[in-house]
């Protein structure tokens, strides 16, 4: 937690910036409450909601609050606990004295949270909220305000004045992310040297986890291990590592503070690249260099994501997958068949930072739209890069069969795609690299305290230890 | 997963069991959805429900299911993926061919399982659902049923019909109850190693997590592993490992067929007991052996439970820390001072099984009613035991602070304890011992392939090593 002061300023230029929109009323806050695995008692390890932390701090379950717009008043609403309840989970500080830490003089029970939304509702007063992120905030809000679930009006002045403060990072906050990269770092570490031929990959991710949850929250986000990259988002972890494989290990871990880091690496199985293997590869490490190079304050991500995507076509065209002018291939889109994802999102509290607020409000300015082609249709920031922007640096090459059997069978990239070459990557698996970046006044820097080893003869090198 | 024989007999008995009731209609069951953690696309690790698990098989989101009690009919609702999805998560089988494996013949989009759903109640029919264990299912059939959450009436046929066959389980059960116990059992045994004063708890809680992930879903709860076991559900793990302490470890693996184990050990944090924490390490030791061995069938857990209470009431009265008459004690609930809990729970498919399905229809026979006394009002599992019933036994002794001064003050147990021998005990701490327990023909054995240490020289022993 931070200290008070942080908390109390980020409330005030919350509802300053909600005022300044021209509304009035209440900002309603509803923290998470345990989310069930099996059944209502058994749980999954708490994750209190992201907006939640960076406005009350309060890391437990079952809280809400309301900033009043016009008083500027603050409340908290939680339950004490009971003598039942110390037997079972130990003496526990009263929701005042944990309200006071951050800046919060008035709390009430957590029921009486609906009581002050439904008399300001009555004395027709606008209340607004975030869109929920869980079904519990989902159901609650629904009842409270008897509204079907589907009807759920989120206020976009609350939305974007959250995502203004968010976006850019505050030095506490990037000093959480360096050790969250540094927690992040030493996991994938461990994956690394636990890459042998005969391991089952799920014995992989075990060991990784098992780094997060010694010294930190968890995964950031469920691991993506493995030896079939061109499956984007594989979370199958079945098969046993076989050389002359390539392993993509996209994994983060999330600290205690709720700060999350973010990092793919791609490693040949046996420890040695083939030559096929390593000219792919050098491709992916150079468009991971080259935007990196490139981040700055001032130049939009998408301008960079592009940028980037003419690098790793004039690196294909040099192996005479695709053949043309880049500038050409660029605008039609011809990169995704390849690179079918975005260049890289905004990262903070959650590893997609503030997702559930709305990917375009969040990922775009005012003035930018989203495309519908593939690849840069799924770029999730493209903003305007400013200092303190946190963000993912994440070119990646796959050869997905039933993806090329697409465009193929469709005309798509005809003259463009060299589709006979393509025949023999179809068995190539993906590569992806990504790294974790600050945009700084001057340019940009990577997050955590060293890097990953990335170029080819380190990553090697890093397997024969 | 199970042949198709099995589901398919366990359906054909779930619809007889609520015919028999008088009941008609539709059972409806809706399997879980993946779990937001941070934002709807960052979700925990999935788990399905368990009694969508134990009659339909299928561990996938975002299914559901009916069964026609009077045309016996049974259908699966799910959707096939489109190109988008192979691209993210690689080719997939038909939501037919899934169905198949598990003897189901008709199947159809998630979207019409709704429909169907209110096309039978504009017909008329009746609807039976189980208690929903996740906010999603809650807000689902609240919104189907167009009924608010609160208000929700689960079926009690249909409860009481689920309970009658997940209660006994199979020899296919029993299969995978062996080799959950075998990774739990793997997983202490790298906690019991881990024990070093000087490290952190998370470090042990981490390396035991480890193990459930590289070789099983994960934990089956949220692990306890604190030398603070006064405080039963402890799950913070931030103190130093310091010696002459008491560690209790409670933690179990569920592996990936959702089967569960369940154990408790309590180790002396440098290697050695001191003798006052032999003297009641060695009467939960006898609580433990001795209600093994009066579990068979035909006796109730209740009883079970209450003989315990007094073996336990006997060693303390021998420690001078009660006195008294024992049957008296017993009835006087004298014991729930030093074990607030009960001996014992079901267990299966979820470490408390059914829990979501309502504890004492789960846990108590028609004839058996809750005691509202502390210790055996908790206790989850009363029943007249029968082959195939899979229960813990778990006794545990725990001094209290917080407990022991308000029995004092409100004059409880007053001429039973000894309050003024307790006063040494105060920093003490806590010791349970657990084992899974299958009920059978003639008497019972401990699951899993061998038994943790756990008698006081044993334990020395294995952390001498």
């Amino acid at each position: 937690m931070f200290s008070k002061e942080i908390y109390t300023t980020r409330r005030r230029a919350l509802a300053e910036g909600v005022r300044a929109a021209g509304e009035t009323g209440l900002l309603l806050f509803v923290g998470n409450v345990e989310a069930p695995a099996q059944y209502k008692d058994n749980c999954y390890k708490f994750r209190q909601d992201s907006s939640w932390l960076y406005f009350w701090g309060l890391n437990e379950p079952r809280m809400a609050a309301l900033v009043d717009l016009e008083s500027g008043e603050e409340r908290i609403f939680a339950d004490d606990v009971e003598i039942d309840d110390i037997i079972w989970m130990g003496p526990q500080p009263s929701v005042a004295s944990k309200a006071a830490k951050v800046g919060v003089s008035f709390t009430a029970p957590y029921a009486a949270f609906a009581e002050s939304v439904r008399a300001a509702l009555a004395a027709g007063r606008k209340v607004h909220y975030l869109p929920p992120s869980r079904y519990y905030n989902t159901l609650f809000l629904s009842e409270l305000l008897g509204i079907p679930s589907a009807s759920l009006t989120p206020s976009i002045p609350f939305i974007k004045a959250v995502i203004g403060l968010r976006l850019i990072k505050e030095p506490c906050e990037i000093e959480e992310l360096d050790k969250a990269g540094a927690l992040g770092q030493e996991m994938h570490s461990v994956g690394r040297d636990s890459i042998v031929p005969g391991i089952i990959e799920q014995d992989i991710v075990g060991k990784m986890e098992a780094v997060t949850l010694a010294k930190g929250w968890g995964v950031s986000f469920p691991t993506i291990l493995t030896q079939h990259g061109e499956t984007l988002h594989n979370h199958l972890h079945d098969k046993v590592v076989a050389p002359g494989k390539l392993m993509v290990i996209d994994a983060g871990a999330e600290i205690e503070s709720g700060y999350a880091s973010d990092y793919t690496r791609t490693y040949p199985t046996g420890g040695k690249f083939t030559p096929k293997q390593r000219e792919i590869y050098q491709i992916v490490y150079d468009c991971n260099e080259f935007a990196f190079s490139i981040t700055r304050p001032g130049i939009t991500y998408r301008e960079v994501h592009l940028a980037t995507m003419r690098k790793m076509l004039e690196g294909l065209r040099a192996l005479d997958l695709v053949r043309g002018d880049l500038d050409e291939m660029v605008s039609e889109g011809i990169a995704g068949l390849f690179m079918p994802h975005g260049l890289g999102h905004n990262m903070g509290l959650d590893v997609h930072d503030m997702e559930d607020l709305g990917e375009n409000l969040v990922g775009y300015d005012p003035d930018q739209t989203r495309a519908r082609q593939l690849g840069l249709g799924s770029l999730r920031m493209a903003r305007r890069l400013r200092p303190g922007h946190v963000i993912t640096d994440e070119p990646g090459i796959y050869f997905i069969p039933a993806l090329i059997d697409k465009w193929k069978a469709e005309g798509t990239g005809k003259g463009f795609v060299n589709y006979d070459k393509l025949q023999s990557y179809y068995d190539f698996g993906g590569i992806r690299l990504e790294d974790d970046v600050l945009v700084t006044e001057t340019g940009a820097r990577r997050l955590g305290p060293s890097r990953l080893p990335i170029a080819p003869d380190d990553v090697e090198a890093a397997m024969a230890r």
